[in-house]
């Protein structure tokens, strides 16, 4: 039986690791043992090569083309080398982000043309998508602040408070617009975040596991 | 004075490095000093960085479309913060490869989709391109057993003749195809292929050089 893709997506310090623990264990609880985790930009030695790039570059500017293409390419060597055949074999793969996490940072906090991001997304992954995505809403300022408790911020993260509104705003549209995705709010105390990730997957469970 | 750009086009062995010390000699002589030197993949730092990972990664398959993405995403660093800055100051550029290497090699050579190249130009480099471009034509297997005879073939070098052939055949339709690209036979003895390029060069200064 083919496996399916589970996508977290959110904004610096909403919780994705956290969730992705509650994933793999409301998994379990339905009897999926065999789960596979990715994380984007990376997951493959090439794709993680890209990630230094992407993420810690210092010489030159990045140009915000250049950088999407970058993402791009290790979403690729992800999707091909990685979870296609996790999924063909029958495991299940649990991301920590996917394309979502362009079309927000590089489409909304970037504001690169939204003609080009299409055709880009279509012609590079064709009709491969998340089974289901769960995005885990936070204030970009209650986030950060949390991420900042962690350490050192990368190059993306180091980006002003407007990049992060555009980037949630655009977020929430992807969501409302996605019959695959379900909103979680992040702001809530750890157990009812838990608790809201269950139900959503359990429902979803229901509609779509056969 | 906006400065020209000028990319020398060819297989492996085709004399790309003979020819660019052939075109900066011949400027000289017609007054031009000033004269920036690229290569690609390269260029800038973090280019270089991809360069090698187009060139020698081997942990794992590089996709077609992965090492495409990272041609480009190379192409608009060099563009954005060499090639155009160096124009603007009305230096002259001399390049080694520009986009027509892709054009030739993943698209003809690896057979990537032509609308799918075509709109990824288009989206990176928008109508930015050459103002002349010389290519230097040549028997795959006399231009490989020339490479062979310096030392070590990298990823791309190591494909077998079908994936050259190919790549010849898609560089003469672009050049044909393309009134700022000429095409020097590069099977001849050095001194006429330095003869051929003076005279392409000289011409073209003659109608174009304002």
């Amino acid at each position: 039986m083919h496996g399916k893709f589970i996508v977290i997506e959110g904004l610096e310090g909403a919780g994705k690791s956290t969730a992705h623990q509650s994933v793999v264990a409301i998994l379990k609880e339905l009897g999926v043992q065999d789960v596979v985790f990715t994380r984007e930009p990376g997951g493959t030695p090439l794709a993680e090569k890209l990630r230094q790039l992407i993420k810690h570059e210092n010489e030159e500017p990045v140009t915000d083309k250049a950088e999407l293409l970058m993402l791009y390419a290790a979403r690729i060597q992800l999707v091909e080398n990685v979870i296609k055949p996790a999924l063909a074999q029958g495991k299940w793969v649990v991301g920590d982000r996917h394309d979502m996490s362009s079309q927000a940072y590089q489409g909304g906090g970037r504001q690169l043309d939204t003609d080009f991001m299409q055709t880009l997304k279509e012609a590079v992954l064709g009709d491969f998508e998340p089974d289901l995505t769960l995005y885990l809403d936070i204030d970009p300022a209650v986030g950060l602040a949390r991420a900042r408790g962690r350490g050192e911020l990368d190059r993306i993260e180091q980006m002003n408070l407007d990049f992060f509104h555009r980037t949630r705003t655009r977020y929430l549209e992807l969501v409302k617009n996605n019959p695959k995705a379900v909103m979680i709010n992040a702001e809530q105390n750890i157990d009812q975040v838990r608790a809201d990730i269950e139900t959503a997957v359990k429902n979803w469970w229901k509609y779509n596991e056969k």
